[in-house]
């Protein structure tokens, strides 16, 4: 199993980032596994992910905090440590739909994706079955135009009980309140079945189907209070003809949506993306 | 040289049609070469295209357009019969970005579009060499707000002396007046920068790199009185990231648009395109 | 749920054909709802796959069997017809890489297959689990370098008793006997990890790292006596980079695995598959 | 017009290698652009670019070389430096098919490719007008069997007359004989017709269509005395179907070829390979 630490920086860019940054770990002794770095000359941005073996390493992460803060407090940095031994603990919230839960639970129990599934909530009872069947804790909330507060704070109450670090919403067809999306700020995951900004909203495959598209879509993306209009993380697209019929379509689409739903949780999970601008740079 | 005819075929659907066009051409002695259907269950509509070699075919054009029309009326069809010796002749429209432009003088000079290109516009001089490398009439005609009539009925007048029959917009950075689209129903493709409909009208790459997209896209589609949102013909994507800057898009761009410009040419003028509800039904 | 009957045939080109089969089903009433053909000009081949709606077509099996019999050997045709209500039955093969017999399985409950899928049988006990909460039966069959005939045989068994149409080997980790494989000619698909004919054989994602490809992919075919060498069904692929190690490739791979298998098992249950000359058309 | 530097390094994987660098590049006043860097565990080698803007920076070339060899001693570095106004000067040979040489003359015009490209050679006379027009010069070289070792004298005379760095064989014809190639090390591109390692050597597409594969793909790599075993720097695929003749497999593929070719050009060029293992790193 890994023991390495994850830090994503992000500062304004200057000369001596990266050498201010190397000389700490080395002088800490950190055995470097991977770095990435960006500059976005536009905004004057430097931005980096660098991941290192923790065998070795001379500080503990208490020790890191205090240590590595002149660094950053030199470069002004927002930065965020996080140690591959720590998982992210991970909440699924899915309606009636359950391929994406399908697959991300087989890719978790695959070894995939490391991090930890200890809940899933549903509107419905469609998925409890599937859910138990991977040991995982199922519960069914269910949602209407008059329980929406009731509902959002039972949701809540579960994600502090399970120590949730991040929700993904594996084709959730409720929408957040934005009390609700402002509590997990870039902690909500969701997958959109087109590739936005085309079809923003409902009955996406619909639309596209109408408008005569030869390609359809599916966008990941990090929710924020305007629908659809977060910053997105994976897109991904296939062909169609004249040929495919709406089901056609959400046959087609699904696929689309399995793959890019779960890069996306697990560039989450393993540190990789870094926003700004309402943007993601993805350290993959 | 090839020596075709080929016909689209749309009418109500129902029981005998192919039965009835298989009849009539057996019974005239044509070897049937390609054929390919199309049955839209939602609009209860067929759509068919044939291709068969005139050698040994016992009915002339003439002849073809009265016999067929009995058939045509049972099963009130809309047709179009094209004979491939019978080459459309394209007229281009270019500004200064030559690289569809130069594209499509390249396939056309190697064959792999079997058009003529007799005359190319510009409201700009940067491509006339290029044109005239070529052996292809050049013609240089501005535009500006003030002149738009005046230069559109030159370019009418152009258009009628070539006995143009397909206008291909190849990047050309004017917008079209009503009057210009109307007199040229289904006879204008246009190369639009993004996968349609995301970033309908100016500059979709910029808009593209502000909203953090991973993806980029070219779209060729029929004018039609609404901006960018003619019947589509095809398009085509590819990946960027968060190193790519506008310019990088921009490049990329550039090979997307080309190919996707080309595709939709070359099914035209192999009369592959059949329209209806604002759509295309592609026999590839 | 569907009543539709296909027709796949295959014959020599010549005129008359399709005159002769529309006519045939328009006499017996049927309604036509795809019609696809293909004429490959080097082989003089003709070959059609035609779909029409049984509800008020005049003709059961039998008689349609004995009717059409006589157009049939009029054009030497090699025929095939299925009804959609008579699904094929299918035996899934797996040893431990459970992704896509789990794929597979999903996909089926989900409605995406009309087949049966009555029958799993490995040569571990990895994957009874899943395949149990499917409701499905599973067997497990050691297999070792001594009891190979004896395995077979077995397995011979199982599929006459479950009356298996189609065997699928969803990551099947043992060569089968060229008995097993005369024994069931076109009805078995295989899925290998790699863009065939590239990487035949043993560990291609590992062959591939080290030939340092730019792509990786997956191939599903028919198996024939030669390995690896059967008609090509579908292939996929994904782009890799210097970053990928051998484990990204394979993680990777998985999902083309799962897609590629899927579309070859439904295109060969919806009889979309015509075979001749060691490759396959596809009528999708 | 750019004024950078580009550096390119490869050594043993270590502590501390990052820290050196950065810390050389700031006391020596960089402003870096870009910064990118790999390490390859099983090998334990680390390998990296870096580009910094050279206003401020206080090295010329060669106290750079005398100032750096020290760090380079160090760490047992390879390295590589290339200046941006130092451009590339690239010498292409051709035969026939001019769709990759046309391509590559039409991006260098528009400012795509940053180096120079005084001289085409051919064993043909087909693309003179073609490279006259972008105002470069031509050599026709005729090849037979007898006169190998005679036509490829007088192309090296040409590269050194010429001061060529990088040989691009846009499709040409001819097998480079082993002295060529030990030459030239890693200074020849070739463009192949297929997506290798599959289908190497002559009439790729030709085969590929009997093979019945449902991709076609294009290939660059470096030149090495093994016909088409060299590092792979590109590589890129198309669809086809059974619809899809030789002749329409030969068609796309030269979609394919000139996007493949013209990214390693542009790689090459900008110095973004790095080759190990008779495989690139692409810092793009």
């Amino acid at each position: 199993m890994k023991n390495t630490a994850t830090l994503l920086i992000t500062c304004p860019d200057t000369k001596g980032i990266v050498a201010a940054i190397a000389d700490f770990l080395l002088q800490h002794n950190a055995n470097i596994l991977h770095a990435d770095q960006h500059q976005d000359a536009e905004n004057n941005l430097f931005l980096m992910r660098v991941e290192w073996d923790l065998t070795g390493f001379n500080l503990d992460e208490a020790s890191f905090n205090h240590a590595f803060s002149e660094v950053a407090n030199k470069f002004s940095m927002q930065w965020q440590l996080k140690l591959s031994q720590h998982k992210t603990r991970v909440a699924i919230m899915v309606s009636q739909y359950d391929h994406c839960l399908a697959d991300l639970l087989h890719r978790h129990k695959s070894g995939e994706l490391a991090c930890e599934i200890p809940l899933v909530i549903s509107n419905h009872r469609d998925t409890e079955n599937l859910v138990k069947f991977y040991g995982i804790d199922f519960h069914h909330i269910e949602v209407n135009k008059d329980n929406k507060a009731q509902a959002e704070a039972a949701q809540f109450k579960l994600f502090a009980d399970y120590g949730i670090d991040l929700i993904v919403l594996a084709r959730y067809m409720q929408i957040l309140s934005p009390d609700f999306v402002s509590r997990y700020p870039q902690r909500i995951i969701n997958i959109h079945h087109s590739f936005l900004p085309a079809f923003i909203g409902a009955r996406p495959y619909h639309r596209a189907f109408e408008r005569g598209v030869k390609l359809i879509g599916a966008t990941s993306h990090y929710v924020t209070e305007v629908l659809d209009e977060g910053p997105i993380i994976e897109q991904g697209i296939d062909r169609i003809s004249h040929r495919d019929q709406v089901e056609d379509l959400i046959q087609k689409g699904r696929d689309l949506e399995r793959v890019v739903l779960s890069k996306a949780v697990s560039w989450h999970i393993e540190n990789r993306i870094l926003l700004y601008a309402n943007k993601t740079v993805i350290f993959d």
